[in-house]
């Protein structure tokens, strides 16, 4: 059996998972430390991980910044627990060092729930400077969902395309808006219309706020939408009094039956787990192709593009090709 | 000899690019239509430009909505015009029915230039909601570089990850950026200081446009490039005018004659094309294991990962393995 070496302890994966499941925050801890490091042991890791997958609800938080996301997703962990359930937060900080320092403020105040052992909270650094999501994402979420959280909470900074991730990796989006933030901004984020399954006008005791509602409400109406069935309801909250968390959680409780009935649950996991799959097969085909500290057939035959000499469906052909005769 | 069928005239792959190298603004459109309808002409017409590639400095234009983007493409355009330079214009539409008026409009603006057979201009449509690139704007770009264009200016709406995906096609990425923007949007975009080879102020005649460029010039001093011996300038423009526009020319200008200088412009090929063939081999493969309209192995393999039967990377294994026994 393999082993997994540490300072303060030597475990196996079996070990290590059944650990995780009996609420282990450090056995926890631990299985998502290996997924991001792409550990040796990452393949025995998944398939541990892979029998007791599929019960948690994943929840996509997003929404531009100022909405009250860090402080929304505070309250809704809170009134989550208040229901007894068992949840996971994943916050995904932004690498770019003009926004960190504010955010790790919010990582603090997310400690409310750190001494909750029904809470596993965990930061994973993000791609690149816009917020796109790690690749390691899905995978950590497979290891809190076989912890036996009952809801996984992704909360990102909701800049760039991180938004549209999230939606690929949720099984319930919330889209938090909140009056005041501008119409420029507004009018930017039209793309949140078709990814949200419960929206969420926050700072609801502002000015604005019901002209934000009924904005939205008329968006939503006009946004072409592929399921049948599911009309996103929008909530009033004011995360920071913690009013109207209760009726978000009931909103996605009702999400999360839909689904089922729907046959939507599994036409989306089915996908996630298609669009999982295909990204770790073309990896594995990317480092077959191009080690970046190499020089390899794929620089070749792009200078052979670059020079005129080919084109790029050429090539393209000429890399596949290498690829099967090996 | 393959011929491309139409209402008025029937022409050959290898007539069509003469006809664009000598200017012909109806060839060039045929040949970018081919490309973007997935012609099974494509390759041919791929093929067919491939000699004729990299004169073409590709100039890629990103910036919030409300920096001006469209005035300063028109009078950058203009600019171009009148140092002699032949100019192609790709501007990159939002598909969201919601901001499509507003832009629809500036489009109808940049008609200046219509009846200069010099200038071609082209829109294509985004992919999704948040402006990401078409999958076939590289192609498009071939075709504008192989028809004699001196410069082709690529233009986004600039939300999401469209500024991203420009700074990867682009040899020169100009960053707009105007006084009177929020905060909010400025700490959003922290990510632009990443991609910027120039950038420019635009609006400067209004109230904060020496704060925007101070904070300009310490946030790009923070910022980690990986090129030596470029310092992205600052340009002041007021595009409505004209002002300062042609010191964005110069700047153009003195950014590729450094990068021919230092091997830049070399580096930033071979990695495009790079880009490129990957893409369109993993477009290859997807194709081949997925077809959206079929039930495939891929379908398969996902319902057996949704079902706990298997980890996703067991089912990427068998993926590949049915792939290279083919």
């Amino acid at each position: 059996m393999t082993s997994v070496g540490g300072r303060r302890s030597r475990a196996s994966v079996p070990d290590l998972v059944e650990r995780a499941r009996s609420g282990e925050a450090r056995a926890v801890a631990r299985l998502i430390s290996l997924v991001e490091d792409e550990s040796p042991l990452l393949r025995e890791v998944m398939a541990g991980l892979a029998p007791y997958t599929g019960n948690a609800q994943i929840v996509g938080i997003t929404g531009s910044p100022g909405v009250g996301k860090s402080t929304s997703t505070n309250a809704l962990v809170k009134a989550l627990r208040a229901t007894g359930k068992r949840v996971g937060v994943l916050a995904v900080d932004p690498s770019s060092p003009f926004s960190g320092g504010a955010l790790l403020g919010d990582r603090v105040r997310m400690q409310d729930h750190a001494l909750d052992r029904d809470v596993y909270i965990r930061s994973m650094a993000s791609r690149g400077h816009l917020g796109g999501l790690s690749w390691s994402t899905p995978q950590a979420l497979r290891v809190l969902d076989a912890a036996g959280c009952d809801v996984v909470v992704i909360e990102t900074v909701g800049v760039g395309q991180s938004e549209v991730e999230i939606a690929g990796l949720a099984d319930t989006t919330l889209v938090l808006v909140a009056p005041g933030m501008g119409d420029g901004i507004q009018a930017a984020k039209a793309g949140i219309l078709e990814i949200g399954d419960v929206y969420v006008v926050n700072k609801a005791d502002r000015d604005g706020a019901q002209t934000v509602r009924r904005d939205l409400r008329a968006m939503i109406a006009l946004a072409e939408r592929t399921e049948e069935g599911w009309r996103p309801p929008i909530v009033m909250t004011v995360a920071q009094t913690g009013d109207g968390v209760y009726d978000v959680v009931e909103k996605i409780d009702a999400h999360r039956v839909w689904m089922e009935k729907s046959g939507e649950l599994e036409r989306r996991r089915v996908r996630r787990a298609r669009d999982e799959i295909e990204a770790i097969a073309v990896t594995s085909l990317r480092r077959r192709w191009g080690d970046v500290h190499a020089r390899t057939e794929l620089d070749a035959l792009a200078e052979q593009v670059v020079a005129g000499a080919s084109d790029p469906y050429v090539a393209a052909d000429s890399l596949l090709e290498t690829y099967t005769e090996r």
